[in-house]
């Protein structure tokens, strides 16, 4: 079942602020979507339609590069906004990468003249929307850094131990954790492969299983 | 000599917008300081002291690592404001990274507070800063591609062009190089090699003379 279009407030709490007059008008503005997994939820190039917060679900915003690459810059949970668009929404350019939904999303968009009113018109959304922003510099700031200088060996055990807090299996490819990675398939597997042998997980068929999380936390 | 308070507002053309009275307050807020080359301006963890606009010279904003790697994230030039600068002072987050002056400079501050009291009173300057900021997030989005993906002779080919436009020879050491294009100098000193055993360039003790352009431009 969709969210109600009021929920934008308990949703996204720098909304709340505003008085009922605005809240109403908003209510009107906002559009709630449904899309299945693996949705193309917005391309690079495409110029920014409104601001998008994820109700449900998780959405991946990646850049995929002129020979068929990809690295992920980071994931959208719910009750997150979607940073790059908030700083698009306002410079005015175009997405610089593209955005696919992880699982079943669902998705509130405030149209682009919609939001705009409603920045000028509130400082705390203002200040919310500055911080997002912020935020996923610092962060590109720091991908940039891992990117260039990380050891592999180190980012992946970290990543692997990340995607395990809950469960000791892990359901993925290699490639969508090379994706994650910014690096090939094949060192992937080629480290993976000498993680199994030194007894630290087990590959299975569309799995990774961890089996000595402090071995992995040392490297 | 210094470049007068008052140049400010040749210098930023979204300041030309303010009223008389704002401009009057304005020109006695703003700090004009000169710095030799090789000053570190900010340092990574310090909180920012107010908006930076750079008015004659070159710096140079990176990120150093824990093991002592550096990588440039981007240069300022004059009549530009710092990118990540105008970030942490809308966001409130911490520099996450550091700027060197590279020759000697002069460079503008206005104060966080007067900084963000003009913001509010001005869409122009709000405009202004909106772009600067989306413009860094997108230069750091191609910047993550390039390091995850880029061929390095490639870009170590379209760096030294880029440096030679205008003479073709480049005071420079490896070890900047290397800095500049986030690797390691005996990375590029093997490209360097390579690159003059195939004719396209010379090395001299602390500089490099580019002698075949349309070589290293078909890289």
């Amino acid at each position: 079942m969709l969210t109600s279009r009021s929920t934008v407030f308990e949703s996204f709490p720098a909304l709340q602020q505003l008085d009922a007059k605005d809240r109403d008008w908003l209510v009107k503005q906002v559009q709630v979507q449904h899309f299945p997994a693996g949705t193309r939820l917005f391309y690079e190039g495409e110029s920014c339609a409104g601001f998008l917060l994820l109700l449900k679900g998780s959405m991946r915003v990646q850049k995929l590069t002129d020979n068929g690459h990809e690295i992920v810059l980071y994931h959208v949970l719910p009750g997150q906004s979607c940073k790059l668009t908030n700083s698009c929404l306002l410079g005015g350019q175009r997405y610089p990468a593209e955005a696919f939904s992880e699982t079943e999303v669902e998705l509130l968009t405030i149209p682009k003249a919609a939001f705009k009113q409603l920045l000028e018109k509130s400082p705390q959304l203002r200040n919310a929307i500055y911080s997002s922003i912020d935020d996923a510099m610092s962060e590109l700031v720091t991908l940039v850094e891992e990117v260039a200088f990380g050891h592999l060996d180190h980012r992946l055990a970290q990543f692997l131990l990340e995607c395990t807090r809950q469960q000791p299996r892990l359901q993925t490819t290699h490639q969508a954790v090379a994706t994650e990675l910014g690096t090939a398939r094949e060192v992937i597997s080629r480290l993976l492969k000498e993680f199994e042998r030194n007894g630290w997980l087990k590959l299975h068929r569309g799995s990774i299983e961890i089996t000595d999380r402090a071995a992995l936390g040392a490297i």
